[in-house]
């Protein structure tokens, strides 16, 4: 089975969870991680204070329907957008022109479902598509919304791979979408497949698995200390439609991440985006009393296709071969952050003589010369403290990996330090 | 009446006086401006030192003519052009061969008088229309120039708006040209309007009418410890033509006060320039001693348009609705340069929980966020203190008066200050 | 004699020697170049230790052939390009298929002899043409290197022109090459010329006649000291080929001679190369340890050309009018950087009364004023300590000339200091 089936395969098993930002489908959706990854799973109790916020009673759902003459029209067990993410439990027969109020369509989409949620403030709703509401009568309907809300835990989880230092790469995913297949179980999916290519990495990985905005503050307000030990990050969401890939840059625009993934994406049709403090949990990894170097990979970027949080991001809208050219360029992206290092030239007046370590071919005159020497001559001349070897490759216009194995070659030869 | 008309009206009625860099054309040019602006006007007595300068002797003139048979052939009272600025006085008959050393014309352009000047070597000449020229027989011609060069003083005015702070902003028109209108008549116009459209300003606002070069002079030599209060300041001549505006920037080319004149003439056709030692009296404010925020704003730029600096630049080459599009955009400017603040982002961990606050919606999964909750997150976001309101409008592609909008409630609810 | 067909002979005259990294040959070629300059000749002797290298042996070479049936197949008396410079010496009869593991040629280019060296590791080789090598049958071939490597010593040597200051411009070209003219025979002739042109400059101009890499690196390890005096410097290579001006940066990037060379090119066609570490002797000087404001110039630029490093590149690939455009160039740089100063204006505070100075035109009104008015306004502007004349150059978009002429007669006034 290739990569991309297994995401694939993954993303529909998850696809059906109710997952919202607190409640069993969050925990069984980890349970299902859990099986490719070794996690720790983080239950935080209602009324913590994180950061500005505070954990929101915990949610759970049983059933949801709306019924007339015995018949559901409208039932949380066909879909679970159906019903407004966070409703308070209701039981009640209402006419259609009061029920209106609390019901969600896409006008413009007549088919689709809305994706919705009122987390923070007590209401309740019903997210069903227009051509269904246009053929419903007037006159009673059963409402049903059999929820509950009430004190209990924020659910998070961690998968850690131990580097050589324990300076930090993270990679987040939101978990807190019910039935949206790229927004973001493909990103669930890619994070599981990444964590499983890393190989005694040179960082410690941390792979985030939590709720939107409030899971990631959470996150934030009990690591106060480990986010300093924080290098690098990448939010991944929306990794598996059919679009090319887009990256939003952290919010510094210059971070090393950000030059990474412009790097391994050159080779790609792609596209690049400024930081702007709206979309996934870049918000809040860089809002600016933390400002870390955390970009956002997706394919087409959040609220970027019709799709978008509504019924039609189904497993069917997320291609294996997405998820694997995703999961691509996270590893592409991976062996350069963790290769990347700034060297000072031990031998910096003059040329060495790499001739007499066996490093330079001994014919001259030739004008061909090979990457591997270039890129010693670049690394060599470079290497002055302010350049690492991505900004050697990028200069020498050559590939990051001939660029690192020059480096390692000088390195070893005793022509260059850490 | 319109703003545009009102504008065009007043600069006919100043066009015909003659203005020089002292005398009474000027005094009455600010009479006319203190019927519209509570003025306080200054006399600077000949032989005062200001800065590397001296002010020189007062010029006044009654009358100027050539005649031949009796017949006024080129008259001062037609055409205050038609005698060369500062001219001294003279009574004279001689041929036209010894005249013609005394002569301007423009043979390029053979029916335009041109405007020509000698504040600062006694010498004295007339301006005529080569087709004038051309049409004299030779023979001896009667030469009258009935003008006074003694003693006296430079006459400047000052408009104060007072704001709430006592930091400035610099509004200068050049009050020195005859009978031009396009220059200065037309910036001299526009400012008595932006003058009266301040009500209650966060800067204060100073309006010089000065003559061009020595009044500059004069007014930084004798407003020393002033000069560093100046915040911001414009530049304000040929505001009245045809052309699309022409923004010329200070000195220095990112201060504040060019920032905001890109932002604002981003919406309209317009021209930036960078700026060069040559045209208006920002050659003085933007000296290297001083290096002031002052722009220039005109609409054709200084020496852009075939009648720059001759009689063809009368009142029907400045039209109402040029007036009234120059008006617009300095009150626009005005608009932005005096709400845009720096603030610092009190609670910069994370995001802070708008929806308690009543600032952001409690229905969530929409991706049409609205321009009032975009502005309020990247106001957060970029409130570190590095970022004006400005910088982030510009960033976030925001109208200005929404992120100000923004910043005014988050400042309301104890997130920013100032 | 123009100075075109001066250089051109030169050129053909040094083209016949056998040069190569030590030796006669390079001797010779410095006693031609010593009937024009007067040189100071360095001989190092074998085994002194140079930054990370150290002085080979010294190799000689009288005589080097192939022979079958007594007829000469390749012969170093007609091309001395036949030999791989630094062979050992050998005397032998083999098998062409034994000889053919020491034979080079250039498949893609069948009539070329290509050029070869083996400067640090033993070895012998001739170098021939393909059709040659394609005519040969097989059988025994006499094989005759007449060589010597021994102990002996490196010769470069440098001709100085004193400047009134102690600081110094070098000009580098490698004499390393043997018979190929335009690499670098032609950049001998131009700095022999450019030498020759130069009468009472502001800095010390040194010119460096040394072989490449090892000359470099042997100047620059005896020389630690001067190097701190060196301001400025240009590699002179290829200088003679028919294509346009290739400027190749230093290291910086944004030293003052690639500003001068971009500046002085400006007005030709021509193309601007990024540093990088592959090419001629800036290598060396702009090794990280040195990091020398040094460029370098070529026509077409290092194995920009198929006959790069073949027996195409003789006389004839050389042309007059090459070697003239290049002495031009050269020459214009040098007129700016020796007359590129930084001075500050003394009357700052705006702008000083040209006109009492007599520096100003007394008839104002006039919009068409001249290069040097504007040259004036434009340094005294601009003269605050951080701009040099070129940069006010460069700003104005005025000749250097007329800003250098400004500066001279507005130093003269008083009104400037250095």
């Amino acid at each position: 089975m290739s990569l991309g089936t297994g995401m694939h395969d993954l993303v529909r098993r998850l696809y059906p969870l109710c997952r919202s930002i607190t409640g069993d489908g969050v925990r069984e959706t980890l349970a299902v991680v859990g099986e490719h990854l070794d996690l720790t799973v983080h239950e935080v109790p209602t009324g913590t204070q994180v950061l500005d916020w505070t954990v929101p009673q915990e949610w759970n759902i049983r059933d949801a329907h709306i019924t007339r003459d015995g018949r559901r029209v409208v039932d949380f067990r066909e879909l679970n957008l159906h019903v407004v993410g966070y409703s308070v439990p209701v039981r009640a027969t209402m006419p259609l022109s009061e029920l209106r109020g609390h019901l969600h369509t896409l006008p413009d989409q007549p088919d689709l479902v809305p994706y919705r949620t009122s987390y923070y403030a007590p209401a309740w709703g019903f997210c069903l598509a227009q051509s269904t509401l246009d053929a419903m009568p007037d006159g009673d309907y059963e409402v049903v919304i059999d929820s509950t809300l009430a004190d209990g835990s924020l659910t998070y989880a961690e998968h850690v791979v131990p580097g050589r230092v324990d300076e930090e790469v993270i990679v987040s995913c939101h978990v807190c979408h019910p039935s949206l297949a790229n927004d973001n179980m493909a990103g669930v999916a890619v994070a599981v497949e990444l964590a499983k290519s890393l190989r005694n990495p040179h960082y410690t990985y941390r792979f985030i698995f939590a709720p939107g905005t409030i899971g990631a503050i959470t996150w934030l307000a009990r690591n106060r200390e480990r986010v300093e030990k924080v290098r690098h990050g990448l939010v991944l969401a929306c990794a598996g439609d059919r679009g090319s890939l887009t990256y939003k840059q952290s919010r510094r625009g210059d971070a090393e991440i950000d030059r990474v993934m412009e790097f391994v994406l050159r080779a790609r049709p792609h596209e690049i985006r400024e930081f702007s403090p709206y979309g996934y949990d870049e918000r809040q990894y860089c809002s600016p009393g933390f400002d870390l170097g955390v970009g956002s990979l997706t394919r087409t970027p959040y609220a970027g296709y019709p799709e978008y949080h509504t019924s039609g991001d189904n497993p069917d809208f997320v291609t294996p071969e997405s998820l694997e050219d995703t999961l691509a360029v996270c590893r592409e992206a991976v062996a350069v952050l963790d290769h990347n290092r700034r060297y000072v030239n031990l031998s910096p007046y003059g040329e060495p003589q790499l001739g007499r370590r066996g490093l330079y071919s001994s014919l001259g005159g030739r004008s061909d010369a090979k990457d591997a020497q270039l890129a010693m001559l670049w690394v060599l001349n470079l290497s002055d403290g302010d350049h690492d070897l991505l900004a050697i490759a990028e200069r020498a216009r050559l590939p990051f990996a001939a660029v690192a194995a020059a480096a390692d070659a000088l390195h070893a030869a005793g022509l260059l330090k850490d």
